[in-house]
């Protein structure tokens, strides 16, 4: 009973990895926001397993259809219906997962927890939920962008123990889309390949992180105490499959200061209120004061790898399992646009609630 | 507008630093617990300035008085009100404050976002908000233990470059509350508390981590998609004040290891499904699978420092800013009893939640 | 930003009159629940046009597919994405509504309120909108059925001035289903087949009450002080469209009695406690007393009739316009599932909150 | 777990008869209101018992102080705290109330459902409970007039059989207030009047009906589908103790039209889209038409009378209690500000909420 995300731009994800499909309802849209499948497809498409030789190779179009909520090309206010069709479904190709629980999967805890789980592709667990997040996200990309001149971007930063360093004040989502790891910095990006097909090969799979930037976004935005800016992406962040960590501006790293060389001095520039420095991340008070917001998400290496490994059957006996079928070596480069389209998503809800209370 | 806390054991905290009080009230406990103000006045006392000499030093007893929802020393089930008065409320040590924006405090987001704001010791962003986070984890942490057998408990293992090595498995509130510094490694804690000193003799700050620890949670707890266990976690820690950070398990640190490394393999153990490793940090797929869950709360520096710092006032001016009055060295200390809370909080909406879905 | 309902059983409808279809996602559901489309449909064919020659004669044949959310038949405590296509789409019926606004229909204020509408069929003011909820409400259904023992019904009792008596206690599913009115009193029942033909024919229309009873339900269901059960029943009602009243127990006729006269006195009966009258309509404070619940719910006559009546249109002319295509001379029959639904939809959410907190 | 209500203008009530007192926390108050106790008390004092010889006599001075929320007399934007003291603690006069269930009271159903209850003056279920509404509905009813020039106003219709009979579209807050009975029909106020002290000497009681009015409401307040602006005041009206049914516009009265006799024709007038009739009672498809909104809500007669009735105690024996103590003959002139402040909380709530989406 989890499946809604945001209070006033509010989305609903439905679908397992087999079955009828997937998809995403979207409540609380402004009405009269030019919308056509044309304007959600490109991300999910940058989303899509198969793009490219460093991911999972699932053969799926992805391709999203809007049911409702939109008249004339126009969205009318009402609910948005998303809906992508799931077309490689080879359960043989899971069958083991049947009567085995993968390590470091969810397998286990839904089979426990609701005594039930549709076992082929994981079901609800599968990557594939993110889907309605993603086709919500440009949405909510494209109100922030339209209505109030904000960019998000997400991009690789590192990969296992390759470390880029970016720029987050000038990143651009054409470097970002220049190369398929989806790292702006060029050589390190070369050499975050090498090593995720080196992985590949090895039948093995590496974690990372992943940055987020929102840039433009106005003085105001965060609702403290509770739903402080930083808690709802921290939340949003924590909520995407393999994520394990998450800090925002000078964060693990702004330990090693003192509170005098970590504060961030107010001073007049251009007739607006600007910090020297920028180690909040973008936020004060769990409210956003008009610099760039940032900050890293952690993922872990992906779960599933073509070994044998140590685990349990659904009748409790000691077993081992071996990874078969479909192995994505990164999932990293696909996490991209779920970054995005989750900060999105916390960016616009929020626009909306500042608007109600103080607008 | 975000003053509240949870789903089904849902708070809701108010006050301000200078004011009637602060207080919270409580919803959806269950009935017929017993609570009187001595079950929750040891975590309040923890919280509480003035409790040593490496804390802020306000005067305050902070009392907590319940004033509905038990009868004859039980719970109602209806909502527990709960309120601590304001008792040191020396405005005029920050009178500066009503023209002038501490760096790196929330005083320039409040007064951009709402217009008008509650100088006198910060008002609203004052810590003691956290009094009624605090209280009603008191009450989160007794259902957990007596209705559960969960036990929630929180130390300091990092003050700026002085780390503890913990053992989360074995680690107790004894321990814990052994120093002032409520580091369970004895020697680390002294080193720990002559840095805070120094720091508190040059009028400087230092953050560092808390580390938080559930142990006894069973199986199934936490409801994927959104609100997975991590995430409504990291929601919690993410909101409370001065924290910059949150991991879980391997965290950030796990991003070294491969997914062959970093897999828990599952083995049976005393008749249950346990996990040989707990990278996973107790939750797999945003459900507890029954080991102990622990986590990393990154805390900056207290931005409030004794120095004279670049600032702006409200007329949009350059000008500086010297911090007087209470200072408050290190949150390291009073931030473990907000950690608990957050995390019974969450526990224990869990706990309800699974309840009624699966229950 | 209103298209869920329930805390949690919560559903989120979807869809307008014209377009990609309608439908619900239902979540919170508890898992291992037997469930096909042979569940829901027989209730979508009792709401759905064209059962009758007393109702609007749209050809729709509203098949239900559930996308998402089970598992070899049986629920998954996923979300349950249902979807019915449209298929009557004759936009060109209704042209005229392009411009001009339907005397007490929505088209004005959704027009006012979104600057933006999609006219074909009403959009999303259509009566479409309700399969979702009794797609939903089959679902309710059956889990109050299976596991708490409890019975929901509806039946129309007055048409106009027609107004059978009904014994709400006794009345069973067949004889509602035994005519096409769904008016359990078979005498009653024709005269009021008769006097809609007889507005069909004039090309008017006519209102009534529909009662809703649930039978079984529990001591203890309910959440005071806002939730309070009929509070929740009086929303869902209202809620539906054409709906203009609610009462429950004794109602609006209670007003006549003294409080000697109207109180319910307490009685042990087999062993339990009951009341000896049940002018409380089974919820005292809020909560289910154990009596059967019944209420009542005035629907106003349909607002499409085939005259020429007064109105404005989007360029604020005066102007008039005649109804045309298919015409509903009453909307009771086709009510009697929506209030099962919404019925059914409460009492299920208040089964799981009770649960959670009571359990 | 119910004692919230409102979406961003959101109340959350707690208290019992007995103990520390009554209040209300207020979430989502726009910031810069003037505001002080002055605003709240009035309407407390039209609550209060004891304000005239025909309502319950029970001596409450009910002083409202605001302990949170507020600086220099203006809104802060963070929460509102109030509080009122309980002084008239009676509980001897209840004592019998410890064993015994009091009909139509919500006594046993509170003791079904928490296995526990605060038998002294009714607990939770104690009228008192609404002085947070009242107090919480003062600041929605000053925000309404300052900022959107809506004025709400209620007034007592009927007392049993006595009908009066008022124009809501002109009736006055003067010509309310002008007699205890608050009907602002002065003729029928004094038969109401009297026949209420008859059924006070009588130990008896009577109910009646309450009138809601909002005037001045703009087009576009109102969320469908399921939080229609009708399905929202249903929900208020129907959460107030003692009231059994709710109807607006034509109501349960419009049944007998026909649709072509139903409809309200619209027209220009004054430059507006109005509707030459108002059998909508101001809203449309869930959405305010610019129209006054107008309602009924029917108040039961008060439990509490002074004669012995029969009942079960809490050892499941039958028994029979007499009331003693204070008498509420009729409940009628406190409900009116009651009614008042949950239709002056939705309207505040949709307001927000329609700013935010469409504003």
């Amino acid at each position: 009973m989890a499946n809604s995300f945001g209070q006033l731009f509010r989305i609903t994800t439905w679908g397992e990895s087999h079955g009828g499909g997937v998809g995403v309802v979207v409540d609380g849209c402004p009405p009269k926001l030019k919308l056509t499948e044309a304007d959600i497809q490109p991300d999910l498409d940058r989303r899509r397993p198969g793009q490219s030789k460093i991911v999972t190779p699932r053969k799926e179009s992805d391709t999203v259809k809007i049911l409702s909520g939109t008249f004339e090309g126009k969205t009318l206010g009402t609910p948005i219906s998303m809906w992508v069709k799931n077309e490689d479904q080879r359960s043989e190709a899971y069958n083991e997962m049947a009567s085995k629980f993968r390590p470091s999967h969810a397998d286990y805890t839904y089979h426990a927890k609701f005594g039930i789980r549709a076992w082929p592709g994981g079901g609800r667990t599968s990557a594939r939920e993110t889907i309605g997040r993603v086709a919500a996200g440009a949405i909510a990309k494209k109100i922030l962008k339209e209505q109030f001149g904000v960019e998000v971007l997400a991009y690789v930063s590192q990969v296992q123990k390759l470390t880029a360093e970016i720029d987050h004040e000038r990143v651009t989502m054409k470097q970002i889309e220049s190369n398929i790891v989806r790292c702006p910095d060029a050589k390190m990006a070369e050499k975050m390949i090498r090593l995720i097909e080196k992985m590949r090969s090895a039948g093995d799979s590496v974690g990372g992180i992943v940055e987020g930037v929102a840039r433009g976004v106005p003085v105001g935005w965060g609702e403290p105490v509770f739903d402080r800016l930083e808690a709802d992406l921290a939340k949003a962040m924590l909520s995407l499959p393999a994520s394990k960590g998450f800090d925002i501006g000078s964060g693990f790293g702004g330990i090693a200061l003192t509170g005098l060389q970590h504060n961030d001095a107010f001073r007049m520039k251009g007739g607006k209120v600007r910090t020297v420095t920028n180690r909040s991340g973008g936020i004060q008070g769990g409210i956003s004061n008009g610099e760039p917001i940032y900050f890293r998400v952690a993922f872990k290496p992906v779960a599933t790898v073509m070994h044998e490994q140590d685990t349990v059957d659904v009748t409790n006996k000691n077993t081992t399992l071996k990874g078969r079928g479909r192995h994505d070596p990164c999932v990293l480069p696909r996490a991209v646009p779920m970054v995005e389209a989750m900060t999105a998503l916390v960016l616009v809800d929020h626009a909306l609630r500042h608007k109600a209370q103080c607008g």
